[in-house]
C-alpha cells in the first residue's frame, strides 16, 4: 500500500542519477531500477525528460505498458515552456503532456542571473512562463510539481524575485514547490534558515533537492525536513552529476530509524541494502563499501579492541540492528585482527577452533603473512576457511593436483580470435590432459579444468563463475606489481569467494579458481583427498 | 608556518583510518603519508599507538630520525592507565611517554554502560584513571588531549557522568577534550545542542571527533565547530572504519571557502587535490570520483543543458572555482553529451572543430553508437581525439597496421611461469614479427608491440605503461559480458588514456594500446601514414 501523501520520497536516479560520470542506462536499466524503486516503496519515480531524450520518450511508452506499481506514481521532468510561446503551442510541454505520466515536474529558473544569461529573458516573462505552463498541465490534467532551480543562490542574490517564483508557481497551482541546490554549495544552517523564511513568507508547500559538493546533501535534506519541507529528492545510492544527489537509501534510514517518521511502507527498509546492491548491479557502478547502512562495511569491525567488546554485547558498537536496512555485522580478518576477531570470524563461517590459542595464533601469523603479500581475506571468506583448514589438519583440503596449463590468445590475419587453454590435473590417482576455449584466457582455463574434472566430480556441473575482479597491486613487493585477483562462484544455491596473487593475472586466476573449485566440493560434502 | 594554537585540523588517518576494510599501511606508507599531511598543513598527526602496535611503535622511532616537519605535531595515541595500577608503572602509557612524540591523545571511557561492560570497573576507577593517567604524562612534558569515547551515547544514558569525565580530564590538564560520536549514529542538530550543553556545563575546550554512519560525519562536524568546538579530528578521504571517519579535505575546505575561517598556512588549500591523489597512491584505496571538492567528478559536467550554460559563464554552474582546491573543470563526453559539450570538450584537447554543425553531429553520433557496446570516453581522452581526427580527415590517423598476434601463458610441472607473445605489424611498407616476454600476456603484447616498432620510431623508447584497469560489462551485449580496458601511458611528460572493448580481455587490450602508441607517437609530431 503507497504511504500517505503528507510526505513524499522523490526518487530523481532515472534522470538526475542518470547524469553521473561513467553512468549509462538503456531504456532496459531504467525499466528495472523502476521496479526496484517501487519495490522499495518511494512515493514518486522521476522517469526522465520525455520529448527531450528520445530514450526517455521510449521508457515512458514502456513503462505506461510493462510497469505495474505498487506504490510509486511516474513523473515526467519538463521545463516551463519557452519563452514568448504559448503553453498550448510549446512541443517539449506537449511531450510531457502525452508522455502518460500521472504527474509532471517543471523546472524553472529562481535566480535573476540564470534567467538573463542562461534563458536571456525578461524577469516578467519567466514568472509568466511558470505560471502558464503549471496552468495549462494542471488544466490538461495532471499534477504539477515545480523544481526551483538555483533557489539558494537565486535567494542571496535577489530575495524578493525568488520569493516570487515560489508564490507564482503555488497560486498557478503546483502542489509541491521544491527548493534546490543546483550547484550544491549549501551547508545545512543557512540552508535550514532559508526553508524557513520561505515557508513563512509563503503558504507553498516546499520540498528539497540536495547535492553533495560539501559533503552535506544528506544533512541539507534532513535539515530541510526540520524545518518543515515534506517532500525529498534524491537518488538511490547519491548518484548524480559532479559529486552526486543526496542519497535517498540515507536519508529514508535516518528518518525512519533515528527520527522514528515512517516514510515508507511497512517493513520496506529491511529491503534497503538487497534494493541498493541490486541497482548497483543495473548501473554498473560498484558500490561504495563505506556507503552508510548499506555498504557492505557498514556494520564491518577490524580493530581488535572493538571485536573483544563486540563478543560481549554488538550493541556496544553498533549505532543500529544492522538487519533494520537488510544488512549484517561483519568480522573483518586482516593483519590487524586480534585473536577475537579470528575465533568470531570462524564461528561465522560455522568452523570451531575449540579456544585453541595455538591454532587461533597459527591462523593470526599466516593471515599477517599473506596479506603483507597481496591477499585480502576480507572479500574471500572461501580461500580464508580453506586456510583454517589447513592448519586445523596440517594440510591444506585437496581433491585435484593441477600439475601444468598452458592458455593461448590469437587474432589472425583475418582478425578472428582463438582463445584456448590446455590442463594437466592428476586426481584419484589419474594423471587427466583437457583442453577448452572461452571468451578469454580465464575463461578457458576454468572451462579446460572443469571439463577433466566432471568425470570425477560430476557434481561441478552446477558450478558457475558468477564475478571476476582484478585488481593490480602497485609495488606491494618493492619490485613491480602484482595482480590479485577475487572470483565469486555459485552453485545456484550460495556463492563464495576465492582470492589468488601473482604478478601474472593467470597464475592469480588460477589460484583462485583452483580454491573455488576445492571450496565447492567441500560444499557438496566431498571429502577431500 | 604553523597556524595557530587556537584552532586545530587534527588528523588521525594513520590509526583511525587505518582500520578501514582494505586498508593496510606499512610503515613505509605511514611515513609517506606524514609528509603528505605535513605539506597540506594540518595541526596534529596522530600516529598510531605504540606499545601497543610494533609497527606503530617503530613508526614513531623513524618519523623522530626521518621527518622534519613543517607545520604538523605527532600525536601518540593510546588509552588511560589499566585499572587499579599507578600510571607511572603502566607499560602501554609508558610507551606512550617513550615514544618522543610531543602530544599524546588518551581514549577514555565517557559511556558509564562501556565502563562497566567493557571497561569492568567502577565509574569512580575510571574517573580516576582518567585523572591519574593525564596528570602523569602531562608531569613527564607532554601535552594531553582527551578522546572521550562513545561521549554523546554516555551523554544519553548518564549526563552527569558524561559532563564528570570532560571536567576530571579538564582538571587534570588535558587541553582538548574531544567529544567523540564512536558509533556514528549522530545527527547535526543534537549533537551541536550536546557541544552547546557541554560548553556552558565546563570550561573545557572541546573538539570533535565523528563517523559517516549516518552520512553526516561533515555536516556534524560543522555543527559542532559552529557550537563552539575549537578541535577538528579527521582522516584524509574520510578513511575509517565502517563508514569512514569525517573527511578532512571536505571540512577544511568547507571551513575555508564557506565559511572564511582559515585553518591552514595560506595557499596550503590549492594543493588538497594532489595530496588527496597522492594518499590514494599510498593507500591503494581508489578515489572516490564524486568525493568533494577533490574528487574527478567534482567539477566535470555531463548534462547538455549545463554545458551550453557553461559556454556563457562557467561560474553558473559552479558553487566554488575549482583551482580554489587545485582540481579542474571538465566537460564530459557522453551518450548524453550534445553539440555544446562536444565543442567544449575538442577545444579543450586543443581541437578546433570550426563550428562545422554536420561534423559535431557525425562526432556526437559516434560516440553515442561505441558507448551503447561499452566504450566510455570519459576516461580516455586520446581515444575520444583519434576519434575526432577520424571524423575530421576520413580516415583513423595510423602508423602501422597490427597483422597478427599470439599470446601465450604457460606453467610448467615445476611451477615456474612462461608468458610470450608474437605480434606480426606492418609498418612503413615493411611487415616485421617481433616477440616479446613480460610478467602477464598484456605486459608481453606491449613490450612485443614496442619492439618491433622501435626500429623504425625511435621515440617508442621512453613510453611507459603507467595505469592498466579492466572492468567487466556484464550483459551489455545482451550476451554474455564485454570487457573494458583503460589504459594510461606516459612519455616522462604527460599521460594520456585510451580505451578498448571487446569480450576477450587481451583483444580490449591490444585496442587500447593501440591507440595509446598511435597517440603517442602524434604527440612526439610523427605524421600519420
Amino acid at each position: 500500500m503507497p504511504v500517505s501523501d503528507a510526505f513524499h520520497i522523490y526518487d530523481t536516479t532515472l534522470r538526475d542519477g542518470a547524469q553521473q560520470e561513467g553512468l549509462n542506462l538503456s531504456v532496459h536499466d531504467k525499466l528495472a531500477i523502476a521496479r526496484h524503486l517501487d519495490d522499495l516503496g518511494v512515493g514518486f519515480i522521476e522517469g526522465g525528460w520525455p520529448g527531450a531524450n528520445p530514450k526517455d520518450t521510449e521508457f515512458f511508452a514502456r513503462a505506461k505498458k510493462e510497469l505495474v506499481l505498487k506504490n510509486a506514481t511516474f513523473v515526467a521532468f519538463g521545463a516551463t515552456r519557452r519563452p514568448n510561446v504559448k503553453a498550448a503551442d510549446d512541443v517539449l510541454l506537449g511531450a510531457l503532456r502525452d508522455s502518460g505520466a500521472p504527474a509532471v515536474t517543471l523546472v524553472a529558473k529562481a535566480f535573476d542571473r540564470h534567467v538573463d544569461l542562461a534563458l536571456k529573458t525578461s524577469l516578467d516573462e519567466n514568472l509568466e512562463m511558470i505560471r502558464d505552463s503549471v496552468s495549462h498541465l494542471i488544466a490538461e490534467g495532471q499534477r504539477v510539481f515545480l523544481d526551483a532551480e538555483h533557489f539558494f543562490d537565486g535567494y542571496r542574490s535577489n530575495r524578493a524575485y525568488a520569493l516570487e517564483v515560489v508564490r507564482v508557481a503555488a497560486e498557478a497551482g503546483a502542489d509541491v514547490i521544491a527548493l534546490c541546490d543546483t550547484n550544491g554549495g549549501m551547508l545545512p544552517d543557512e540552508l535550514s534558515q532559508v526553508v524557513h523564511d520561505v515557508l513563512t513568507a509563503s503558504s507553498a508547500r516546499l520540498g528539497i533537492h540536495c547535492h553533495n559538493d560539501t559533503g552535506c546533501a544528506v544533512a541539507n535534506s534532513m535539515a530541510a525536513v526540520a524545518a518543515g519541507a515534506t517532500h525529498v529528492q534524491g537518488t538511490l545510492n547519491g548518484y548524480g552529476e559532479r559529486t552526486g544527489n543526496a542519497d535517498l537509501v540515507t536519508i529514508i534510514a535516518n528518518l525512519e530509524l533515528k527520527k522514528h517518521q515512517l516514510v515508507l511502507p511497512k517493513d520496506s527498509l529491511r529491503e534497503a541494502f538487497r534494493i541498493s546492491h541490486a541497482v548497483a548491479e543495473v548501473t554498473n557502478v560498484s558500490s561504495s563499501a563505506r556507503q552508510p547502512y548499506v555498504g557492505v562495511s557498514a556494520f564491518a569491525h577490524k580493530a581488535g579492541l572493538h571485536a573483544s567488546a563486540i563478543k560481549v554485547d554488538p550493541s556496544l558498537y553498533q549505532h543500529e540492528d544492522p538487519a533494520s536496512v537488510g544488512n549484517d555485522m561483519r568480522m573483518l580478518v586482516s593483519d590487524m585482527a586480534g585473536r577475537a576477531s579470528i575465533e568470531l570470524k570462524s564461528q561465522e563461517l560455522g568452523v570451531d577452533l575449540g579456544g585453541d590459542k595455538e591454532l587461533i595464533g597459527r591462523i593470526v601469523d599466516r593471515v599477517k603473512e599473506m596479506e603483507s603479500r597481496g591477499f585480502t581475506f576480507e572479500a574471500a571468506d572461501a580461500s580464508f576457511e580453506l586456510l583454517v583448514h589447513e592448519e586445523m589438519i596440517g594440510k591444506r583440503p585437496s581433491f585435484f593436483t593441477i600439475d601444468h596449463w598452458l592458455t593461448t590468445v590469437e587474432r589472425s590475419e583475418d582478425q578472428s580470435i582463438l582463445t584456448k587453454a590446455e590442463v594437466k590435473v592428476t586426481a584419484m590417482g589419474k594423471q587427466i590432459s583437457c583442453s577448452g576455449s572461452g571468451n578469454g584466457p580465464v575463461n578457458a582455463f576454468d572451462n579446460a579444468l572443469r571439463t577433466g574434472l566432471k568425470a570425477l566430480y560430476p557434481e561441478l556441473e552446477v558450478l558457475e563463475l558468477t564475478d571476476y575482479k582484478v585488481r593490480i597491486l602497485e609495488g606491494r613487493l618493492g619490485t613491480g606489481a602484482v595482480t590479485r585477483v577475487l572470483v565469486e562462484t555459485s552453485d545456484g544455491k550460495g556463492e563464495w569467494n576465492t582470492v589468488g596473487v601473482h604478478e601474472n593475472v593467470i597464475a592469480a586466476s588460477a589460484m583462485a579458481l583452483e580454491d573455488a573449485v576445492t571450496f565447492g566440493l567441500m560444499r557438496q560434502g566431498r571429502k577431500p583427498e
